[in-house]
């Protein structure tokens, strides 16, 4: 049985076309009337594949197949998100959700009877780009956070996310959770180089890395650059820029699977003749180990106390961010391995590092995610691509999972 | 003799309370309303004193006394600049000025018949905050810039040099470098700690660094901060911390006077959660001496190659500003320690880390410069400041060596 590739493709190409400017940039922030555009179009096509659709009050949006024998098992949930981030690719996220669709269609198509309830899911401002924090749809589903909390949320443009659902007509009556799944299996590019560089087909996701976010301050003392013996200085910006080094040089300095950014930076005042008095910098540690990574924590705090004193520069560290790493179910795991190896795919074993929908799910069910590859690891870009032929592998084994999964019988 | 303490702080006061906005911070900028308002009160004070009030082409603002007997003869010169940063203290510039202005008056009060004019001189932007470059009214002066350029200068908010001069009736007449003195003498605040620190009164400054000012750019790719392993990555970031640490460990562990300072730092895109594709920065490299400045460049440049290669980035530099360092005259400058000396003043011989309007006349005529000390070397800033008695003792000086060099005798 294998899924239809050019309704998959095509579907994929309509949805990137929805949302964009008249410069051709794509942004489907969450609740915006570019994620209406997307989620209407998903919407109508549950209802052509004859799925029931549902909304729940935080805006997620499923397409439930009950099937003939379903009415009181599990479900069986696959999905993903469609929203995006700002000038974004057409397949974060929204690859997951119709593939899923697909094998729904795929399998209903062949006759197949389910055991259990498949379901579609298409989670809320998994991006975070428009409200704090991301991945906010799945985690008010499994209760995360309060329903209330997360309407309550107020965006970047100063928008509420509840009345920006209620506006846009995604405010459903479902309280988040109304289904509570056997398992949860999310198809997603990888969003990293290792399989394209690695030269494989498949990713087998069995964890998910821990991610700590911090804030680091460093305040010096602003003064002349030319007139200021290097003795006499307090300079923000070296203290910062040796913080980087410390950070890179024992990173990769380990065989650990920890990766260590420091993607913003700025200095105070700025100048090109000014001695720096602030350099403000985050820090954004991943490691798939708890342990590890609370080590990664320690050893940072522990450095900054001796840059403090050596550079005589106050620090101060806020956390932005902290999830613990999540391991996902072995029993599914070693499904979509199997299937990958049944379809003939080089695979691996790998762990994602980012964050994803199904780390969330994992609270509540067995739960795993299968990785395609992501061409140059480019991804939150236009130029965010996956082979064809690599979409609908992928697609063909998320398939064979949900048909597994479902436990029903062929026709 | 001495000075006239309260004539003098009082009027420093005085030029310091013009040009400030409705929160009291000064900025006096070149060919301003408020540069109007100080150039004003100058010229009513040597007016007031039986200066003949001189402007040449580019605003250069000056008060001669010719003296009974100095018709024929090179001047004396004293001066500094008017103009100021934004939200800038009340020393920087003015206090040479008005201590020039205070040496005038003393040696007329007390029946002084200099063998020579003396002249006070106030520089049109010095600070080069509203035209670039800075010291643009001395470098024309002495012919380092024709004068109709000088005048066409486009002005950060797109003003015009020689039209804003128009309107504020600051255009004159005479050319630039109309009088060419004998010698030129500066009296400054450090602007840096070294006096302070040192527990000295006076600087006799002898030379003035050389600047090279380069703006570095570092292409890296940017990737998603949790999906890139260590080993894939081009960190454009990463890359700038590591010159910023190569920059200050070669000039800090030197013994030389070479300052190295890295005062702008941007990433971009500047994302917490993706490697910054490129970094930009500034380098200011000072010294004294032009083969050890050229040195240091050379061994920045090749240091850029080697990490392009290492990290697999491209860097690219622009030149953004070059002056050779300036050695003041020997005969000056030992006027001005025998002067100090005299007075009983613990002083050092020392350089200027910063520009002055002093090195441009140091290309026409023997020139030198005294320095005060800056308290905490704070300066470019409200809190900048010198004690009553360290102004005062400063004009002293200035006083003694204006007199020896005017030639006169005492009546």
């Amino acid at each position: 049985m294998n899924i239809d590739s050019e309704r998959l493709l095509g579907r994929l190409r309509h949805l990137g076309g929805l949302g964009r400017d008249p410069q051709g940039c794509l942004a489907r922030l969450a609740a915006s009337d570019a994620d209406k555009a997307g989620r209407d179009a998903l919407a109508a096509w549950f209802t052509a594949s004859a799925l029931e659709v549902a909304v729940d009050r935080v805006g997620n949006l499923f397409g439930i197949w009950r099937g003939a024998e379903g009415g009181g098992l599990a479900p069986v949930m696959v999905g993903s998100h469609i929203d995006t981030v700002i000038d974004a690719g057409i397949y974060d996220g929204c690859y997951g959700v119709l593939a899923g669709l697909e094998a729904v269609e795929t399998l209903r198509e062949a006759g197949f009877a389910p055991a259990r309830p498949i379901v579609v899911a298409a989670f809320t401002n998994e991006e975070g780009v428009r409200y704090a924090p991301d991945m906010l749809g799945s985690l008010t589903y499994v209760g995360g956070v309060p329903v209330e909390a997360a309407l309550a949320t107020v965006g970047t443009d100063a928008s509420v996310l509840g009345a920006e659902l209620a506006r846009i007509g995604y405010a459903g009556s479902h309280e988040p959770g109304f289904l509570q799944p056997c398992a949860y299996v999310e198809l997603h590019i990888e969003q990293g180089p290792v399989l394209a560089r690695e030269g494989l087909r498949l990713g087998v996701v069995e964890n998910v890395q821990g991610i700590s976010w911090q804030r680091v301050t460093i305040e010096g003392t602003a003064n002349h650059a030319g007139t200021t013996p290097m003795s006499m200085r307090r300079d923000a910006g070296q203290a910062a820029a040796r913080v980087l080094t410390f950070l890179r040089d024992r990173v990769a300095g380990s065989n650990a699977a920890t990766v260590a950014t420091v993607g913003c930076m700025s200095f105070e005042p700025n100048a090109i003749n000014v001695i720096p008095a602030r350099a403000t910098f985050t820090v954004d540690l991943r490691d798939p180990d708890e342990q590890r990574l609370a080590g990664e924590e320690a050893a940072l705090a522990g450095y900054l106390i001796e840059l403090a004193a050596a550079e005589g520069v106050a620090v101060a560290v806020e956390r932005l961010a902290r999830f613990a790493p999540v391991r996902f179910d072995a029993t599914v795991v070693a499904l979509i391995e199997a299937a990958a190896a049944q379809r003939g795919l080089r695979a691996k074993r790998m762990t994602s590092g980012a964050g994803h929908d199904a780390q969330m799910m994992a609270r509540i069910c067995p739960a795993a995610m299968i990785f395609v590859p992501s061409e140059e690891g480019i991804s939150h870009n236009p130029r965010e691509h996956t082979a064809a032929a690599d979409l609908v592998a992928g697609a063909n084994v998320l398939l064979d999972v949900v048909r597994r999964l479902a436990g029903g019988k062929p026709a």
